[in-house]
């Protein structure tokens, strides 16, 4: 049993107020001009006294040099290994666009593609279509019935799409039917158990539906399908740890999880100042919040230094706003680093801050990469984070005699 | 296989002698009105003179944000991951009270309790009698015969007590008594496979002339038995590291464990001074002494901050006897954090300190927490502290080719 189901045994009620504040894509490297950081050059006086008066410290969110996908990434902050829980891709895609898989759903990844006449794969992307054409062409394959199984499709981005099985007897135990190279045929779909051989029968009669339906769509005259998988259960948040946890994310991948995870969605708004608007409202109700600020991550991304920076200076001035409401524990956490200069995610290690008043002084007095260095917390991995969050709430009870 | 196992076929005998000084409860948190913790209140100038030529760190017992039991901090130090050695709850208390569990033995934890006259619970604690009240009730309980089943209880501390169950053909997969709430009646305990038939049938009936014993000590009038386990088993320190090991306590929990993973007892006195006296006698018979002080820990218990200050500057200068012996390697470790200010054992990281010859130097050159965050052995969990030791006595040779 992991140490997570453990700690339902002696983690205990108490009144106290958590606020995680989850900064996507948070560290950074130094722009070359100024050797600073993007957080080292922002100017945040809320979060450096918030890391005089906590602890400071660096996570990995997988593991050392692994880079985080953000679902990945965000399994490990709630306290889940992302190394432990498999989560299939199918699965992945449809927490990604919020879709509300049910218990006995099976979904698989989808991609639009491009076959010639002989059904020879001649692009896997289809071109790379856009968002809008595939939403399109999503809506000409959803809806159908293939013996008693309802068939949902819907668009993820650009040429990515799922398709969920709705139906009983379905199992996820099957082989993709996208071969991952161009040159060769769609492989037919093996069942590779004895329980799932409806599903495989569905799923192929499925293929030659669609690929009559797109015929004349080319260049996405074809699909193919992989990673066909269930919804993957998770222990409840809130039970373990005897909370009431609300989530507060603008944006679906981050809210399907969060709900997998057993916190009740709040509705926001689009903009930063919306999301901690909401905190604010709610604030009452709940007493662990994990408040998600994804254009950070973005702007990174997008390899926009100065963005960045501007950013990470308006979540400090609305940390203002959590600073009055004055929960026991305040963490500013992320689910990996996206340096502006690689304008990708990265590996580094992110920096993470736990204020609470139980926190033994660390000497740090500012919030930046090369200080959480030498922080309170040191270097940990990111899925440790969670206890020692609930620890400085006095929310764990001895373990052992 | 794991790490501990495998260092058995690659550890060497050694003439080094080693010495681990256990200082219970050792970590703290700041005095508000100094800004110190009771460590660097402390006049500690022989710790300081080791952390200046040793190496200096910090260690998590279990795992960052878990408070650790004594028995699971202590675990940790000797090299058992506590989170992968589960100990039963009866097993844990009879250790606690260092009772000789034989191989076979099942052993329950119990309370006494208070039922009405239609057997409901009215308290599980009994109105939390006290240890002698409890000692008086064990004596009339102990020594029952049932088929051919010897009983033995024993008091542990103000309304718990042991029962254990001696004969052939017990098992320890049976379920609790003890409902954990009030209001409702005692389970009957049910076997939880075939095996542990007859241990269920035992324990029942233990349970029904008990309950007749009890009749007039009204609020003793129940007991309740929960987690009934067997002895753990544990690698022998001894065997895995080569080495000739004493344990010096006075507390019976420590004896108990050190006799479980192997360990000689070496009998002492009360005083932190007998401690450390024995360590002299038997000074010239073993290589690895384990010595513990239990006083540091109870001082932190009380919330009593001086008297913890004033117990640490005691252990200090009774450090310098064991200076004068001059073994190859000093240890000072603690299970567990007591924050006198809490009064309650905590989840802070424990400072630790390994003197040797050996030491790669860290430019640390006072024991505190705060320094022990920048020393050379960094912060890493208690389970990797006992290779490290050994390692720095020359215990251990190569792993792999």
């Amino acid at each position: 049993m992991g140490l997570i189901e453990q700690i339902r045994d002696f983690s205990v009620p108490s009144p106290t107020k958590i606020v995680m504040v989850a900064i996507d894509g948070l560290g950074g490297l130094p722009d070359p001009a100024t050797g600073k950081t993007e957080l080292e050059s922002a100017n945040t006086p809320n979060m450096d006294c918030l890391a005089f008066e906590g602890n400071c410290g660096l996570m990995d969110p997988v593991s050392p040099g692994i880079i985080p996908g953000s679902i990945p990434g965000h399994l490990a902050i709630f306290g889940f290994d992302p190394l432990e829980y498999d989560i299939g891709r199918g699965a992945m895609e449809a927490i990604g666009i919020n879709f509300d898989l049910q218990a006995e759903d099976i979904v698989a990844r989808g991609n639009f593609a491009t076959v010639d006449e002989n059904n020879v794969i001649l692009d896997r992307r289809a071109g790379r279509i856009a968002t809008e054409k595939t939403t399109e062409l999503c809506q000409l394959l959803d809806g159908m019935r293939i013996q008693d199984v309802n068939l949902i499709v819907r668009p993820v981005k650009d040429y990515r799409f799922i398709v969920v099985l709705r139906g009983i007897g379905l199992a996820s135990g099957v082989s993709d039917s996208d071969p991952q190279v161009n040159g060769v045929k769609p492989r037919k779909i093996i069942p590779l158990n004895e329980p799932a051989a409806k599903t495989a029968d569905i799923a192929n009669k499925f293929i030659i539906r669609s690929k009559t339906i797109l015929n004349k769509h080319h260049p996405a005259n074809m699909i193919l399908l992989r990673g066909f998988s269930k919804r993957p259960h998770f222990p409840s948040l809130p039970e373990i740890y005897k909370v009431q946890a609300a989530a507060i994310s603008s944006f679906p991948a981050y809210k399907g999880l969060s709900r997998l995870v057993g916190l009740d969605v709040l509705e926001t708004g689009n903009e930063i100042e919306d999301q901690f608007n909401t905190l604010d409202e709610y604030f009452k109700d709940y007493n662990f919040f994990y408040l998600h600020v994804k254009q950070v991550d973005t702007a990174g991304e997008d390899g926009n230094f100065s963005r960045k920076v501007e950013l990470i200076t308006r979540v400090d001035k609305l940390l203002g706003n959590v600073i009055r409401l004055n929960p026991e524990v305040m963490v500013i956490a992320s689910d990996h680093s996206t340096p502006a200069i690689m304008a990708l995610h990265s590996w580094h290690p992110v920096p993470v801050l736990i204020h609470s008043k139980w926190c033994r002084p660390d000497k740090i007095n500012k919030f930046s990469e090369n200080s959480c260095l030498k922080g309170g917390l040191g270097r940990f991995p990111a899925v440790q984070l969670m206890p020692q969050v609930m620890a400085h709430a006095l929310k764990l009870g001895k373990f052992g005699a």
